[in-house]
């Protein structure tokens, strides 16, 4: 038997749950798989709806792992510029197989540099934000550059898992995991992106993220800039 | 302003969380929604795939829900003959504006008679179960029979949480929640169903599922024998 794949995923305040619980199924499928959810401490984080999350592994007791995985959430405003957390990102991505993200977890893994001459996928509302770095922003649902890997908003992330899993393990085991979850999606609407939703929707979610769209611009101008303190 | 639409979800040992995390996200997404994770007490519970799960809200706390939703998971084995589980569905379901499952949470509700003479959907894996109820087993992804709804497996209390949504609120609402979610899924394979799914993932996965697809169908004749105790 070969050695068992260890899997992390970032949660972290003002995670957006269903970034992480999506690939996360995924990974917890997969026969013999071990799955850390990581944080500087194992006290519980509070998602952006309703779920609590407690980490099983601080960052201090974690492993080498073969995935790291960063979810999205408005919470990754403030881990673009956490030290603590860019440093463990930085240390883990030196020897993992593959470094991925979801939603706008890209934005972190850009700010710690590990998105530097990379093509890369972010939630729609990000992609200026993610433009700002040494980024070539991709509206790919998941995009593949290297051993970077990283999907596009919240959902994405179930598509992302199951590519993870079909490139370390192989396909049939993704397609097995994937009968396992019944993915077999049929949303009742066509409104998952701005290129088919009705133009009344889009224009009701371009007003209801503008602030923090601009906000995220520019957080990441004063960070490129030198001038981004923590808030925490 | 009208009043809050309150949601419940049940969460319970051995839930599979993706069943539950799914739907949270949709119903969390929705302005103004007060949401609950309900069980017996508030301590947290283990879910199938290294998340523990914290619930907000213990039975006897709970409010009159308009939509309580059970998920699935082998959880669910026990909760068939769990009696105070039961008696809190049919309370709510006495009033609640719908009543819903995802993946083989439709057991529960059917263990609890509030599927008989419903046609119901479930995880594939668990439909000779389901059929031995006084219910119509629909292979849909999302079932709707007057105030019953019922997913198919894990991924569908996605499309099922969309589906309530535009039902309670209005099809606007669920496309912006949709965009949000960035819900524009693209499977990497096509392996979702046992009708598409290659011939030996159908194979393996029968194989794997063969002793708990059993086990329950052993599970329902009992408790329709009337010989069923709860085992905790």
């Amino acid at each position: 038997m070969s050695k068992p794949l260890k899997f992390g995923l970032l949660v972290f305040p003002n995670i957006t749950q269903l970034d992480m619980t999506g690939p996360l199924q995924v990974f917890s499928s997969l026969p013999g798989a071990e799955v850390h959810l990581l944080w500087k401490n194992t006290a519980p984080v509070r998602s952006d709806g309703v779920l609590s999350i407690t980490p099983t592994t601080a960052f201090a007791d974690c492993p080498q792992l073969d995935v790291i995985c960063v979810p999205g959430g408005y919470g990754t405003d403030t881990l673009m510029s956490d030290t603590e957390t860019l440093d463990f990102l930085r240390r883990q991505a030196e020897a993992a197989r593959y470094v991925t993200s979801v939603c706008t977890g890209s934005l972190v893994l850009a700010a710690a540099g590990l998105l530097d001459g990379y093509r890369a996928a972010t939630h729609w509302s990000a992609v200026e934000a993610l433009a700002l770095f040494d980024v070539t922003v991709s509206r790919e649902r998941v995009c593949i550059d290297r051993n970077r890997m990283t999907g596009g908003g919240v959902t994405a992330g179930i598509d992302l898992g199951l590519t993870v899993v079909s490139r370390l393990v192989d396909r049939q085991t993704a397609e097995a995991i994937q009968l396992r979850i019944e993915y077999n999606p049929a949303p009742p609407f066509n409104a998952g992106s701005l290129d088919t939703a009705p133009a009344e929707v889009v224009a009701l979610a371009e007003d209801k993220f503008r602030a923090s769209r601009q906000r995220r611009v520019d957080l990441v101008r004063q960070i490129l800039a030198g001038g981004a303190t923590n808030p925490d």
